[in-house]
């Protein structure tokens, strides 16, 4: 198996069954691609027509308010995946960028062979409800979060979540993910010191 | 069939086929029970054991924090579902109360019932799926709201998706859904008469 899609393998073979069969039908219609740090991968007013696998880097999913103003809302590691999923499934517009932070190889689904897969495979269905709830939890903690916990809680909470975060993520997409002032942010950071 | 399952069985069977055989199976499977105004379905810190789905009625999702304040979630009127879907698949404490606004008559499906329909039904990962992704993309859009939209057109937002929520809902839940103060939304209110 070709090094660019074991890790997407191991990752999905971790949810359902897959067999040799179907992973060389499915894995056959997959692209691998380099994007480069600061690249934008998808853009808001666009249909998103991929769900993109993180190999090797490191993805931002953002907001713009109507003053252009950016809301970081979500990191993409390494073995994760990053796409706007009303907009994949509903083809409507895009309300989200996607943005390498890094160099970072993805491998690239397209709409087709996901619905395909969810078909085709035996445990297609399964896979999909396995991720959708897995991100739909993910994000129910967030608003959760923003709804209930202070900035320093917070802070916490996406330390436990992204433990690579302060090391590879600029200081102003990581307060503006908090909702919080880049001051702020700093001052939580020297409490926790 | 009865009266009392005859909606969810209109709702479920938009998103997949069922036939009478496993509807009969399935369906016997269902306790339906009424709630009084007021009264608490899920407690915080609990395990939720239980889909609710709602026949009649009105109930509301809520956090509160560290110093009991209360934040209200969501809405769920006649023909939608409330859980919390984190605590029900991982048996983990439940991070928010579910209650009943009015009287209120539900379905309850409990955790195996649901479990076993997404394995046997013909289609029960298929719905297991559609009804994950059809949640998750709710809160996308209340975290987008919560990120780039101003309060009034928070407020816009919420009476597209809760046209009722005006004439049913008290204000201060209301306001606390939108994440602003009691006065605020009065002003907004004036603002759109």
């Amino acid at each position: 198996m070709s090094i660019d899609i074991e890790c997407i393998h191991r990752v999905l073979s971790s949810i359902i069954e897959i067999d040799d069969k179907e992973w060389e039908y499915f894995s056959g219609l997959f692209e691998v691609k380099d994007f480069k740090k600061k690249e934008i991968l998808l853009h808001a007013d666009t249909i998103c027509k991929n769900i993109f696998f993180v190999n090797t880097g490191l993805l931002r999913i953002y907001f713009t308010d109507n003053n252009g103003r950016e809301s970081s809302f979500h990191f993409v590691p390494e073995n994760d995946f990053a796409t706007d999923y009303e907009s994949f499934l509903q083809h409507t517009p895009s309300k989200c960028y996607i943005q390498a932070l890094e160099d970072t190889n993805v491998v690239i689904i397209s709409n087709n062979v996901v619905l395909d897969g969810y078909k085709k495979l035996r445990y297609g269905e399964k896979l999909g409800r396995k991720l959708s709830e897995k991100y739909f939890i993910l994000y129910c903690n967030k608003i959760h979060a923003l709804y209930t916990l202070t900035p320093i809680e917070r802070y916490r909470v996406m330390n436990k979540l992204f433990p690579y975060i302060l090391q590879r993520v600029p200081q102003h997409y990581i307060a503006s993910y908090l909702n919080i002032s880049p001051v702020h942010l700093s001052r939580l950071k020297n409490e926790q010191d």
